[in-house]
């Protein structure tokens, strides 16, 4: 029977589907001895949530029997491709976050569209001034009948894209992948890219981090953008490059960021910048939890299961990443 | 040609209009003298905003030709129905603001769910723990499947249930009219109202104010919500006992209370209360700019002066409201 390692994660699955299997092998519940004791046979791995430092580049090249790995997220760009034989398959678990990253993705985009985090603290810190409310509700954006652009077109760019169109919105898509869909313009290229940019009212980033993504968004991008456009990640943080971003908030304040994404430093999200994002006003942020709530509906447990049955029964898994996009 | 008088508002129409079937007079162009000799010759009035103070009820008793009055705002609780004549009809400005307030009802909720005040506020002042993690992101609720109870199923209403909808949400609504709309469950009367309550995890309060609602929700319907409840106020303040919905506040944290308005005092806006609601962390405020932002967008300006033409070609005006409810 093969055997299965599991790294521990907020993103628990149910795993009874895959006892009869596999012999599953939870990283949390056993030593540094046994560890090293079982690498040599064990054939596939569930990374739950950051790749684990335990398993080292020299224990993964103890693993030699190693066929498959499943992400518990989204995305892969946490799994450390360039120690990985050439038998290795790596899937990542697209689509499982759709609805509630979307949802999530939604949230900040009429969050920053109603000016609701600079209002409510207006009010709060009592700066509020009655006789300026003709001013401050002008502010105040309706997203019916505005563009809205999503970089990315896979699961959440296309939930996010029917909540759009929900709101009355205008679509259109940036993606690498030809294709037409009814309703959206698609956009390709980097000069499909800038052509989006300046159509869009807000744009939100739905693309994995991959070397053809980091640091999509840069100097050029921004200036293309809207005086007043909302940006809205949800993706992850280096495909915005975060110098750049900071000096076009500070110099476009009608300009809003909202992220859920932070970049990963040491394998560790840091909830935070060097540059002083948190002091801006047109800068809103939350701890990275869309993905996490959504993983406690129980559907990204049941998909990365459902892969893992795939790959298990000897049939091609879904959602398996080109490794040459991440070396 | 019919004199009609025109209060200053944000909710500019454009009267180009109305000229050839009535002499417009604009309250802000004219002093006290010449309002008082156009008093007796004014046979309608738009009012965009508040009641204005120089139209006392002693001036009101001199215009005896006065039969049409048009609110620019969809509510009409601040038209003063008591100092009127019977003759008087008094028609409403109810779905023209449906889009946009329903569109900020819907960012006041995923606010709310994503909890997108409290945790950008928690970073940005450093209260937030990376180590507490893993409890906040279990605050953060998905919406998609949850049920979200309406009360009140008019024209904001209803187009907040469409928004509900594309979530995935299942909806529910309390209203005083009979009828039926497929896929959503209408409850009435006041047992009504707490079935709805009792079943709904997000609540839009989307009904006129009147004397049928003033107070609406009180201790009972507070504490007939479930624990986690959100519940959405863009109608207007009164309809919640203030006092209950701080008791209940303070002693349910997980409960989040998101309003864009504030009650009324001596005819202005208060944005603020006795209570401090703006110390609570489960509270989400803004200063009550659903409906100036929704009027930029020109339709309702475009609504009111619609309905007022239907007037002054001598035919039957559309939302004409029952005086009964409100004197």
């Amino acid at each position: 029977m093969p055997n299965l390692l599991v790294t521990s994660s907020a993103v628990s699955g149910k795993f009874g589907a895959l006892t009869p299997y596999a012999k599953v092998h939870s990283l949390d519940e056993i030593d540094e001895k046994a560890l090293d004791r079982l690498l040599p046979s064990i054939d596939c791995i569930l990374v739950q949530a950051f790749w684990p430092d335990s398993l080292t580049p020299e224990r993964i090249s103890r693993m030699t029997r190693l066929r498959f790995i499943q992400s518990g997220w989204a995305g892969v760009n946490h799994i450390p491709f360039k120690h990985l034989g050439k038998r290795v398959v790596v899937s990542s678990n697209a689509g499982a976050f759709s609805t509630g990253v979307a949802e999530f993705a939604f949230a900040l985009m009429l969050t920053a569209a109603k000016r609701v985090v600079k209002l409510d603290y207006a009010l709060r810190t009592g700066e509020f001034d009655p006789s300026d409310w003709g001013n401050l509700f002008r502010e105040v954006v309706v997203l019916h009948g505005r563009t809205l652009g999503i970089l990315g077109y896979g699961g959440i760019g296309k939930a996010v894209g029917s909540l759009g169109r929900a709101l009355g919105m205008n679509l259109i898509a940036f993606s690498r992948h030809p294709g037409k869909e009814e309703g959206v313009q698609i956009f390709h290229g980097d000069e499909g890219l800038l052509r989006l940019i300046k159509k869009s009212d807000a744009i939100v980033i739905a693309l994995p981090l991959s070397k053809l993504t980091v640091g999509l968004i840069g100097t050029a991008e921004l200036a293309a953008m809207k005086p007043e456009a909302i940006l809205v990640n949800i993706a992850r943080a280096e495909i915005v490059d975060e110098e750049a971003l900071y000096r076009h908030m500070v110099k476009s304040p009608k300009f809003t960021y909202a992220t859920d994404v932070w970049q990963i430093k040491r394998g560790k999200e840091t909830y935070s910048s060097k540059f002083p994002f948190l002091k801006l006003r047109n800068f809103i942020g939350t701890p990275h939890v869309a993905g996490g709530s959504s993983s406690l509906t129980g559907e990204p447990g049941k998909t990365a299961i459902d892969n893992l049955l795939l790959f298990l029964k000897g049939k091609t898994p879904r959602n398996i990443v080109d490794p040459s996009e991440y070396v």
